[in-house]
């Protein structure tokens, strides 16, 4: 009989989760809180308690490209970055395809879930729900948790001295769904993340005045990179990332920040990091730059204090009135529903193996899928994790001995790469170098050497292009027989969707002429202007 | 006694004109049809006839340092680019601190201009007006019309097939206020000049689909420019003016658009221009690219023919749907209260000396101020002339005999520079080759080489940075004391209101040192990783 297999959830995490129970034949259930799948990218008017929640206009921060499954690309007319809605159509399709709905029970909660009695010889788990109020319990021989981080917000109020005394008006960022609360408004944004930011850009076109407070500053990267390329098919390349890994990370620190102040001097624009060489999780924003150097968004230092109606900053320049309040300070992971001998989080850190298991279980059924933040994509990172933990689960692949695992997470918790993984930050991971990591664990990691003999030009698209989810569908189980193709066609489809209007271009040995000249003649212009 | 000269409006120009003549010793009646000063500058939410109309997010395409009149640098807390209601705030400071609201008769609209009979030998001008339904006549020594080119706007409704079987709504850009018109709606905005793009961008936010529909394309520029600075003041040097127009003009316009293509390959996002190396009016916008990256705007070529709900496109693909069209198709230029004989508009373009006087005139005692699209501000531009104006007519400066001044008119028509003035378009100038041509008649122009012998820090600030307006009153007539300080500290004014966080760079020194090391470690691993 098929192991049965229970997904907490039914967002990114959870349909991927489910798709690859099936793949490995597999039983999956999954149970999903409401009424309906998408997770985070289900926009909804109102919050929903239990659920992440997003605003309106949240697009994703990663291109169409590399936030695909790796078996199904997105259809070519979707835009290269995703509004949140063409995500969720994105992964309504996907649920189509693969057939999963049936797999998934809608409105029921996850109450608990606890080891059964013989679980060092069963690894089994009791999981109990509840639907309508009426609470069920049932056995499964797995358990996929797939709930992320974004549900219980982090509003640390003690942080903030006066706040009690604040007039004004002040939520967290996760209570955010449209602007028009700002209208006329003087409104604070506490926080530099990309929500943060998000909402700060959008009160900024309606507000009286726009301010965000940050003391850590933040690298800013744009959606529209070099040449106009999406940043990650430019920046995520195997390529790139081994230049990185290779160079001291104060060094690759120093190169990124050279290279993201070409775009606008982050020092100039206050929104420099306070360690320049550390390049913590970096903010995707396209529209900062041109809202503060037209005076819509101010970037200031920390809160100092709150006043009745207005807020102190840490640089000692006065007083500012203040209406509303945003705290986009981020979240708290937990798992209600997990005893605390299984899992613990600390400082927003849960000692698990790969991001995945909790590394003492007498048996690894139960996984953490998603609790991570790669700088990339989120989809194809949790869809490989699933397709690692469930042939874990089928005894397909083995995880190494206890004190190995220990080991590698404390290591992890020390360590400070070129990312800057802090010990708080510890769910930010460099994300081609982990999905490596998993890929090999599965024996899905395509060979660059093997594939310069036998298909050179594919090697080459993998190794200097940008490392697109469907490189791991190239070889091992699960192989798919469209990845070569999905890798060979990514720019067309890239540019397919913004291509809209084309002009021939009738100048282009002109353009080789001119190339040739152009040095030259600049050279000349250079000497005739010192003249 | 003073010469008497009439100002007709009472925006940027007329302003500019009140006070130059008061400088000059004359005496000014600047004559506003409306209540209020500012032109173009001034939102009102609702269009007023016969007045420019403009939207409530407009921001200046110019930095307040190159947009700022020479003797008369704005606060430096104000915004490095200027949304209108900042701007107009500046126009009344300088309105107060040059006294000049006496000299303006508001809600006075000039009916007609004529000369008077003796006008051969006195150069007189009788001026017509009306106030409160009351008409005045009056006799003036000079005229300086200062109306700008955005009051008439142009509609060609013929070259749109099938659009009164349309049953959308549509209407001219100059009606556009908010985005609050487009929620929901399928919108179509013909034209990419700076609204059009403005438009889209802005109906994109809340609109269900947003097109830009464009025959000739653009190029398009970033307020904020290489490492962050405004574009203006990295763009517009004499150094860089020198090199520009020292190359063959298909040279320029190729490294020029190089240069755009770097922040996004302009044909990949289907905005590039159909004569890829004539460098057109370019366009000033930040959120493009981004818009089209995400999905919110699309461009399309020509329209080729309306439908009764759709829009079909010259590309042959299909029609799209459409609920609302803004037709972002420019203005048309008049003076209905002056005689064809004096003025006369053919194909946007008057035959104007130096695009402001009539050349034919016995007495050159009419000018024409404002009327051109210099790339730059437009401020320091008409104060110039109007200074140059103002010494005219008080006979310290003398216009060239008339077929010098036709001869120069016709070459103007006929010349395509490298900014592409073609005939249509001869409004648009290079402003800062016409700066120095304007001043020189005046003696304004600051000599580099004399320069580099008395006070070598300013000429190098003068020839090597962006040639700010307060250039023009370091010598001669007009001369101001701040001048030399305005420049030396415009950097410092532009970065005032941005830096509004500091963080201490105390990695400077390893900076040096990595920047030294650098250079050698990105060999090493380009090697390692091509191993």
């Amino acid at each position: 009989m098929a192991k049965r297999v229970a997904v907490v959830g039914a967002g990114v995490s959870g349909l991927a989760c489910t798709k690859c129970c099936l793949d490995e034949g597999l039983e999956p259930t999954c149970f999903e809180r409401t009424g309906d799948i998408g997770g985070v990218w289900r926009f909804t008017e109102y919050v929903e308690e239990g659920r992440p929640s997003t605003y309106k206009s949240m697009v994703s921060n990663t291109c169409k490209e590399m936030s695909a499954m790796t078996d199904c690309p997105y259809p070519e007319d979707f835009p290269v970055f995703l509004p949140n809605a063409r995500l969720l159509e994105y992964l309504r399709l996907y649920t189509k395809h693969f057939d999963l709905r049936k797999y998934i029970q809608f409105q029921t909660t996850v109450i608990s879930i606890k080891k059964c009695p013989d679980f060092s010889t069963s690894g089994q788990w009791e999981v109990v729900t509840e639907t309508d109020g009426k609470q069920k319990s049932a056995i499964f021989d797995a358990v996929m948790v797939c709930i992320g981080y974004l549900t219980e917000p982090s509003l640390p109020l003690d942080s903030f001295p006066g706040i009690d005394k604040f007039q004004g008006q002040y939520f967290h960022s996760r209570e955010y769904k449209t602007p028009d609360i700002f209208a006329g408004k003087k409104v604070l944004v506490v926080g530099m993340g990309n929500s943060g930011v998000d909402i700060a850009v959008e009160a900024s076109r309606i507000a009286k005045k726009a301010m965000i407070s940050t003391g850590r500053g933040a690298w800013v990267i744009s959606r529209v990179f070099d040449d106009g390329y999406p940043w990650d098919m430019v920046f995520l390349t195997r390529f790139m990332n081994i230049v990185r890994n290779a160079l001291p990370s104060r060094v690759t620190g120093w190169l990124l920040a050279s290279h993201l102040n070409q775009r606008f001097n982050h020092a100039n624009y206050g929104v420099v990091p306070k360690e320049r060489s550390v390049m913590r999780e970096p903010i995707l924003n396209d529209e900062l730059p041109g809202c503060i150097i037209t005076g819509k968004v101010t970037i200031r230092p920390s809160v100092k204090e709150f006043k009745e109606n207005s807020v102190v900053f840490e640089d000692g320049q006065g007083e500012e009135e203040v209406d509303v309040v945003v705290f986009a300070t981020g979240y708290k992971a937990s798992f209600p529903f997990i005893d605390e001998s299984i899992i613990k989080v600390e400082d927003k850190h849960a000692s698990l193996y790969k991001y995945i298991f909790p590394p003492q279980l007498e048996k690894p059924t139960l996984a953490i899928i998603g609790f991570l933040r790669p700088l990339g994509a989120v989809m194809p990172v949790v869809e490989t994790q699933a397709r690692w933990v469930t042939r874990v689960f089928k005894g397909l692949c083995k995880l190494p001995p206890l004190n190995a695992m220990i080991g590698e997470v404390n290591e992890k918790k020390k360590n400070i790469t070129w990312f800057g993984l802090s010990y708080d930050e510890v769910l930010k991971t460099d994300c081609l170098t982990y999905m490596d990591q998993v890929a090999c664990s599965i024996g899905i990691k395509p060979s660059i050497p093997a594939l310069l003999l036998s298909d050179p030009k594919l090697a080459m698209k993998i190794f200097f292009g940008p490392c697109s989810p469907y490189q791991y569908r190239l070889v091992g189980p699960g192989k798919w027989d469209g990845a070569r193709d999905a890798i060979m066609n990514q720019w067309e489809r890239t540019l397919k969707p913004i291509r809209t209007r084309v002009v021939e271009d009738s100048s282009s040995f002109i353009a080789y002429l001119l190339k040739a000249l152009a040095f030259f003649a600049v050279f000349i212009g250079i000497l005739y202007g010192l003249n």
